[in-house]
């Protein structure tokens, strides 16, 4: 059979290879903000519709109580909790994004490795390596073929994040070179996931299985279930069937030398990364005006804000999180653009009603999608202009340290306000040194 | 959202629609018949490599003891009970074909329903009729992108599959069209499985997860689990993603009037079926030569058996299913054609092997794949010539009842040489009138 160069043993081999003392300090910190993002973001997903019916047929079909749902108090087996805080973490859109292959790419890969470390209690430094790793080997996966794979309708978090789950849960299990071939394929065999379900609960289940069938393909190979030699590559293989013309370099060149995980952005506000620099914007104006009358808001930015964004009218929630009208009325009448300003509820506010139809959309091709001008006009007359020239969040601007904290503590009071995210804090940069994962995931769950 | 016609919606409608009724009895006999063929092959396939590390994984993940594993003790979870009984039954290429899209129509479906009807006490009936409606969705489905989506790769037993363990296990739970459109959803966003994984145990996940995750999809509708409309030719759904230019009316014209279960084909011989009308030939020829010393053999086919199976040096049972060379030898030296002739010890038989390097294979583009002639030159001088113009088990020469029940038989003989299968086979006769799927399975497993 003919094959192309051994992209799979490559990745395989840079597993096995990579060690703790291999990872610079810098990828080792992203870990850790990534990480203290993914607890935000799940802490958020965790008591949502669709985490709800699927944590309660999951229950049915097993009761070990392996691994820790995040912000929850049950118990499950360690697949189907690998499954479970994936699909929280996804669920708002809230969760980190890797803006070249537009992967999210911690939902996949921290709760396979984070299930397997507790199953078999590792230390904080195994984690975090496998973690790095796993996030490496998804998003090589997935520059090869972006944008095209993506543009086809797949799910690339999905699609690529089973490789990820499947490399981080092998590195945790210290699998072979042979055996992480393996790996590779069977998460090559399982990659599924459709755009044409993002916005509906189906879209949790890729998601979730990403993690759930990452974590299982490692741990059938750990046990000798073997699969074909170039999963990727093969002329049957995942590249074939789900993409066209990969770039087969992007998944080697630079393999340990640059690392794909500092490209890693971070969204402060629940909704279209495009209407971020908008909501800057809005909401220091806001903070500076905090009782003047708005009449009127006109936006300017890249083409895009107006392709994606430009709804006045929206009747639930989740469409408003892509309403640019809906974002920027929400921030005036609350002062805020977090969770609560993408609900239902909110929508319906006859107050955010009556601001939407007070904003007004212009496409302008000299601004990139991170940078916006607003216009806001109050009832004295004045016409306040605003800009931001990169929003916060994007790879340019980037949350701090601080940020990200802050993040996971509105998202934990929002789960329960007596919970003080302190601790899981505070454990989560200090993972390096930590003996045993088992104690963070304690931290991430009701007393 | 621009939306191509409602094919989702039509499927579901027909699947909610059809009752036991409507259901012509030629059809209901097929549906029995491809039971008996899959007991048989599940049977033979439940004690091979990749199902015993499957079913010791999963047993590590869940204890509930909710529905039968085929021909074991060990009792699993509904879920991971459909995984591992797909798994089996496709585990030796043994299994059911629809020749038209190369699915294997049983696999995937008959243990999701299996799994369901046996949890909830399910009738007979009920389960005839679910599963003889997934079976119809998925060759459906499958059929608007033969032979495309097959040849980029994409193993369509299992991406097919989990359409028909939804649309079955849906059935079972009596979801109505909404629901069945989001079960069927669900299937969409699952859909997985590569051609590169064909010959290892890789391939068995995507069928196990075809028959588990439609299941699972079916299950998750029915607690209210969302998704698009029209996962199927929505415009970033399933057939945008995994095929080109779908041929829609393939699925829903002449539903409920025309039924693909009828062109099920049943393999006699547990290898590529191009070299089934050649080994009827020489076992025909053997039975009435059991002593006559074989000095040259000339087989005579379709080009494709040349390409596919013109293989005279090989080294694994595995391979020696696509051996034209083995399977003439084996059957010659044995006298038969069953799992014992394509195993490791047969391919190193020194009496096989040295036949098999007196087998040639010549191509004729006036043969179909389903013909074949033999020349046999024997020690005496004698050049017999044989022919067969369509093989058995093919949709024009099908197995008889009998054949199928006797592939049981020797499945099950091989298994427990102690296990009497005349209570199944009269059970799986009998299916339409019994109340309770429960006392099926139980015939299905060791005492």
């Amino acid at each position: 059979m003919l094959q192309k160069s051994g992209v799979t043993e490559s990745l395989a081999r840079f597993i096995v290879a990579m060690q703790w003392d291999d990872i610079p300090s810098p990828v080792r910190h992203q870990a850790r903000r990534s990480l203290m993002n993914f607890f935000a973001v799940a802490l958020a997903g965790c008591r949502t519709g669709p985490i709800e019916i699927a944590l309660r047929s999951l229950a049915e079909f097993s009761d070990r109580k392996q691994a820790t749902v995040v912000g929850r108090a049950e118990r499950l087996d360690a697949l189907s909790a690998a499954f479970l805080n994936a699909a929280s973490a996804n669920v708002h859109d809230y969760c980190d994004t890797h803006l070249r292959t537009v992967i999210h790419p911690t939902a996949p890969v921290a709760p396979a490795v984070l299930a397997l470390a507790e199953l078999r209690k590792l230390s904080g430094a195994d984690l975090l390596l496998a973690f790095i790793l796993g996030n490496e080997v998804q998003a090589r996966i997935g520059l090869a073929i972006s944008p095209s794979h993506y543009n086809r309708g797949w799910h690339i978090t999905s699609t690529c994040g089973v490789f990820g789950a499947a490399a981080g849960a092998g590195k945790l299990a210290t699998l072979d070179e042979r055996q992480m071939v393996w790996a590779l394929g069977n998460a090559a065999t399982q990659a599924a996931g459709l755009c044409e379900c993002l916005g509906t609960p189906a879209k949790s289940l890729s998601v979730g299985n990403a993690a759930r069938n990452g974590l299982w393909s490692a741990l059938l190979a750990e046990k000798g279930f073997d699969g074909p030699p170039e999963p990727l590559a093969g002329v049957q293989g995942f590249y074939h069937a789900l993409a066209e013309t990969p770039d087969l370099s992007a998944v080697t060149e630079g393999l340990g030398e640059s690392w794909e995980i500092m490209a890693t952005s971070y969204k402060p506000y629940p909704c279209g990364f495009v209407i971020h620099p908008v909501l800057d914007c809005v909401l220091d104006w806001r903070r500076d005006h905090p009782t003047a009358e708005v009449t009127r808001v006109v936006v300017r930015g890249n083409p895009l804000l107006a392709v994606r964004t430009d709804r006045p009218d929206i009747s639930t929630g989740r469409e408003s999180q892509v309403s640019v009208q809906h974002a920027v009325a929400a921030a005036l009448v609350t002062g805020n653009a977090g969770l609560d300003q993408f609900t239902d509820a909110c929508v319906r506010d006859t107050r955010v009603l009556a601001l939407r139809g007070k904003v007004e959309v212009e496409r302008d091709d000299a601004f990139p999608t991170i940078a916006a001008a607003v216009e806001i006009a109050t009832a004295d007359g004045t016409v306040h202009k605003l800009s931001q020239a990169a929003a916060r969040g994007s790879d340019v601007n980037p949350m701090s340290d601080h940020d990200l904290e802050q993040k996971l503590r509105t998202a934990a009071a929002g789960w329960d306000p007596r919970y003080d995210a302190t601790p899981l804090i505070a454990a989560i940069w200090a993972l390096d040194a930590s003996k045993d994962v088992v104690a963070l995931a304690k931290l991430a769950v009701p007393r």
